[in-house]
């Protein structure tokens, strides 16, 4: 609870306006990708850092928990206030401050929506590659927050990789900065990289530099079905292992085909067991001549048809199964969970047999869409988090999945986040003491533990 | 000093022969890249992990420092035993522990010799891109600590950006794994990258997973003569800025070249004031259309000769003059101090000009080397230490070159570290509150102060 003293404390920096602490407002930020709902105390939409710097001063000798949150589209539940608290908001901090092409950065606000940033620095001849499927309303803020990835990342990394500098709030109000403009900067520990990802844990982020790269001139984009989900899985790692590097290697499942072919979306063959969806890009003859060398691939390891996009718009067309699979799936039953347990490449085969071992052994609807050239998976859970007996078995079936692709050398999440969605399996990953050094760190910015508290530590 | 009972009891635990203490032993650990000697207490050469926990409980009870060191080239002397005690080298843990072609990844002790590495990979049709100038001699464990670079880092970036998972010691004799063998892992805070470039004072490391890329079928070279230095450098961020990645872009002046001439390298044209060397790679067609594009670039910006390499020989000789360089300036002067401030690419121009400015203000010999294409300069002071009043100069000069740099937006250390080097200049770059930042993660880690003290924190 925020007393009055302390709200009008609050409001007095940021004006009245800023502060929000109607029901209906709070209700608003009581959720986010994730699903279980936590009430705010209240909600705070500062102008920039010098009244984030006050308004931490104040929650820090007050000791309210505060939670940053850009759009709040991740799905671990760490942009809510579980132990309750105030919900910081940036909609206010959404300025591009700086492009500049030839040292190949920009400088933005923490809330600035990851595709406004990709338009603009287009208009450059230059690319921003990290691209979660949240990009249209997912602020860079929030993509640095949970390192965020995307299709792209099989070539072009996650946001880490792009990540060159930041401005912070720490929890007690103090700012410090840290990197900089360039691409190389081996000054003192790397505390850039550990922000990027802490989840809103260790600071306040108000300024990012990023790094970027040129615009490549061409794709070719494929799509390939094959009648043997195996066959299609040992594809992916015999394209990764030929020296070919695709942008993107996704991969659907026959259980999400039919789910998108009953939603209305595209119809597949009958045979259709698993649908790869590749893309390559870069300079024109490049392009041409990888494309013709994934279409050998897929056909000598058994794809029932191989389709290439000749135009944008066809390309489009193949991407149509990709993006109608999550709302497909969310048609089927009240709840969808969104895994993403990833293995290294290789594994990739073994790793899908043991999701559809789990959803026999459980008698759960998963569909596997995958993020497969990176060994990224998304096994899409259709459930009802109502139904308590089949809650207990989503659970069994996840803890073996992480149990299994840990012991394949792989984690408990490759993009989503731990949050509280995945706390509690920390310790299948991580010895007690790693887990102690990274509460040790956690309390060297925040001694007073009120910066997005019980989220994963 | 190590009492003989404690000595005892680490040979106990490396065997008497791996335990060394001779005066003539210590000398050969007693300095590295960087000049300053310091004599260490001892030497240890553990077999593994285990022996390394062993000795890490003893030091750790006794207060005894530790210095883990690869193959000593590092420049900032961040491997020496500054405030005594001993030394761990890794000579006996050099093995490739695995080559993953599928998933791209390889695992490998920290003794591994950075050229062996890149040669047993190359057989799998796979690079390992960092390649820092001693990689012929410096270690994995090495580059990893100092997070090394090397003239690929335009187009590959450093060490850190192929750093997937460790396994470490702790200073308590702890083990710990951070990562794993996946592209994407976003699980709990990035101590992998935090431990990237800590210059050996969070941990010892005892295995490294490195991320492999496809080699490239082919690379053009180029050279081209400027007679205006600042053409050369206007063309390095117009070349960076038209969309070509080079693989390398490193420029020289007429300082070093007029040294490399008398060295009896090659001789370039009176008029010429500064060299570029760019390399791209890719496919062979790419590499053709992106080699002829940059030769017009640098004939448009006024190169007074450009030469592209035809043949892998001819390409060996225009790497010559920048091989030559370290050699050719180390004869001119008793000593060569290397810098490596760092800027954003659109500024070198204005960093280049600023060290011909230092250069004649405080009556130095300075040349310029750069790895260019990512901002990262490579000043050469030709000097003598034991001349005070010219090492005065060489001390004012590099103060103000520092600050010159940060001023523009980069860095102490683009790839060299901090160490002992630069210890004293931190709080030019980051404020009191980030250094402690740092300090309080370092006794997170090292609560007795044991590891690597007196190295730049």
């Amino acid at each position: 609870m925020i007393s009055k003293t302390v709200a009008d404390e609050f409001r007095s920096i940021v004006g009245d306006d800023w502060y929000l602490d109607s029901p209906e407002d709070l209700a608003t930020y009581s959720y986010d990708g994730f699903l279980p709902e936590f009430m705010p105390d209240a909600v705070i939409i500062p102008a920039g850092r010098d009244e984030i710097s006050r308004l931490m001063q104040v929650a820090n000798r007050e000791k309210i928990n505060i939670i940053p949150r850009g759009a709040g589209t991740n799905i671990c539940g760490s942009s809510v206030a579980r132990e309750g608290g105030m919900i910081i908001a940036f909609h206010r901090m959404n300025r591009i401050l700086e492009i500049d092409p030839e040292s190949m950065c920009a400088v933005v606000q923490p809330g600035v929506v990851n595709a406004d940033l990709q338009k603009e620095v287009a208009s450059y001849g230059l690319m921003y590659p990290p691209d979660p499927a949240s990009m249209f309303v997912s602020t860079i803020g929030g993509n640095v927050a949970l390192n965020a990835g995307g299709p792209r990342g099989v070539k072009y990394g996650v946001t880490r990789d792009y990540l060159l500098g930041l401005e912070v709030v720490l929890p007690t109000g103090e700012v410090i900065k840290t990197g900089g403009k360039t691409l190389k900067n081996v000054s003192g520990y790397d505390l850039t990289r550990l922000l990027c990802g802490s989840e809103g844990t260790l600071a306040i982020f108000t300024e990012i530099i990023l790094r970027l790269v040129p615009l490549t001139p061409a794709k070719a984009t494929l799509q390939a079905i094959f009648s043997d989900l195996d066959d299609a899985a040992t594809t992916v790692s015999a394209i990764i292992g030929s020296g070919i590097v695709p942008t993107t290697l996704e991969l659907i499942d026959k259980v999400i085909l039919d789910v998108i072919g009953d939603y209305g979306g595209a119809r597949f063959q009958k045979e259709a067991e698993a649908l790869l969806l590749i893309e390559v890009d870069g300079e024109e003859s490049l392009v041409e001549s990888q494309g013709e060398r994934i279409e050998n691939f897929c056909k000598q390891r058994g794809a029932v048809s191989v389709e290439r996009a000749g135009t944008p718009e066809e390309a489009e067309k193949l991407w149509q199964a990709r993006r109608t699979a999550f709302g497909a799936v969310a048609s089927l039953r009240p709840n969808c969970i969104v895994e993403d347990a990833t293995v290294p490449v290789k594994r990739l085969p073994d790793i899908i047999r043991k999701i559809v071992e789990l959803a026999n052994k459980y008698r759960l609807k998963i569909g596997i869409l995958a993020h497969a050239g990176d060994g990224n998976l998304h096994p899409l859970i259709m459930t009802d988090l109502r139904d308590e007996d089949e809650m207990r078995r989503v659970d069994r079936a996840l803890e073996e999945l992480y149990r299994a692709a840990i012991d394949m050398g792989g984690t408990l999440s490759g993009e989503h986040g731990i949050g509280i969605a995945k706390d509690r399996f920390m310790t299948m990953e991580f010895s007690q003491r790693a887990i102690d050094i990274m509460r040790g760190i956690k309390k060297v910015f925040d001694p007073n533990n009120i910066l997005n508290p019980g989220s994963f530590l």
